[in-house]
């Protein structure tokens, strides 16, 4: 299986099934496609169909669009959705509602691992998908948690993937949430994955200097 | 299992699921909540947790998100995607890029089962969608139709399912199509489940104006 990404330090597509891969134990190439180049757009149709990363290539089969590359890697580890069918549904709800939705904080707020923590003013969009994401959070942590620190317990999971670039946002954007999220955050910002991710990430040099320039 | 949906002349979303269920013959209530009401929002918010039909409730779990809950009805019904794990991923791919995108078109050309075709002016980027989603129709049925008439083969998938709306939306708008995707789109529109969606939407006396008004 090969994973074609973007810079690890801004695509949050790309670090969705990337993490989900790893949490799973499931080996995969990666090929890291840089954003904003000339050759861009190209080099990406190449690989994807649909013009974006993250694609997974595993033989014949070009699987892309995150939450398609997220059941496709269930279905080789079904661990990474809960084993209960309600608990189950509910993670593919919110999956399905991130991969769909919260578009005026991902438009303000842009996922950019090297950012140190700083606010920013959050206009009253964005301030309703603050408030929706935190209630997910809170209640899954609540309802699902049990003795584990992720969205569904112990084991890190695909909603726990789907949603981990928001975790980077609510960090680097210093938005005020209340303690059950920020221990969720926390604990998702030790695993070993984002970890490896953040490293790297770290290491690059390519610039978004709009990104970079979100105040 | 009840399933909450809205007006059937006009909420895209809503018909993808229960299309989806009748095919697979899983047997469901329905609940229908009128949109553009003042009351609408709240009647919404009492049934679905992210304020938006559908949803489907099943005892104590509430699926929404339209893509999560064509999920549940296939650990439900298997048959409702492509049974090959290369042919199901790729029907995971585009009704993910469904779930996600077409903006531009999803706005332009709102569905509206009650319309007579009539051609509207496109602007470039629906007119950009409007060729992505031939494409993908028409190397679907190339490649994954085989002897049937639905985009893997003979079974209407959930893939079917979640781009039914997009088959009303390319008839009502007569956007010129090759007669690939036509032949398609006629056989979509033949299902019984279909003609029992047009049936109720066709008896539906609720108008939202700005949508017949599309010209
Ligand atoms: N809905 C898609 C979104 C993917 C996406 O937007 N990817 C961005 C990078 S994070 C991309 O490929 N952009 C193409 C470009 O900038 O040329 C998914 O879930 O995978
Ligand atoms: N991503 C959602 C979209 C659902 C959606 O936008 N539904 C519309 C009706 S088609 C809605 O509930 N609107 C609420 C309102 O108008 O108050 C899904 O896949 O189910």
């Amino acid at each position: 299986m090969k994973l074609v990404i973007a810079n690890k330090n801004y695509s949050s597509w790309s670090m969705r099934p990337w993490l989900a891969a790893k949490a799973a134990g499931i080996t995969f190439d990666e090929e890291m496609i840089w954003l904003r180049r000339p050759e861009t757009a190209a080099l990406i149709r190449v690989q994807s169909p649909n013009g974006r990363v993250p694609a997974l290539i595993d033989g014949d089969t070009i699987v892309f669009e995150s939450i398609a590359i997220l059941e496709y890697l269930a279905e080789v580890a079904p661990a990474l959705w809960p084993e209960n069918p309600g608990e189950r549904a509910h993670a593919r709800s919110i999956s399905a509602e991130m991969h769909a939705g919260f578009l005026p904080l991902r438009r303000a707020c842009p996922m950019n691992i090297k950012r140190r923590p700083a606010s920013i003013a959050l206009d009253a969009d964005v301030q309703a998908n603050v408030e929706r994401v935190i209630d997910l959070i809170a209640g899954c942590r609540a309802r699902f948690g049990r003795d584990g620190a992720f969205l569904f317990g112990q084991a890190f999971s695909n909603a726990d993937a789907m949603w981990a670039p928001v975790v980077n946002r609510l960090h680097v954007y210093d938005i005020p949430v209340p303690p059950i999220v920020r221990r969720y955050m926390d604990a998702v910002m030790a695993t070993p994955m984002w970890r490896e991710w953040e490293e790297a990430a770290l290491a690059e040099t390519e610039i978004i200097a709009d990104i970079d320039a979100v105040a």
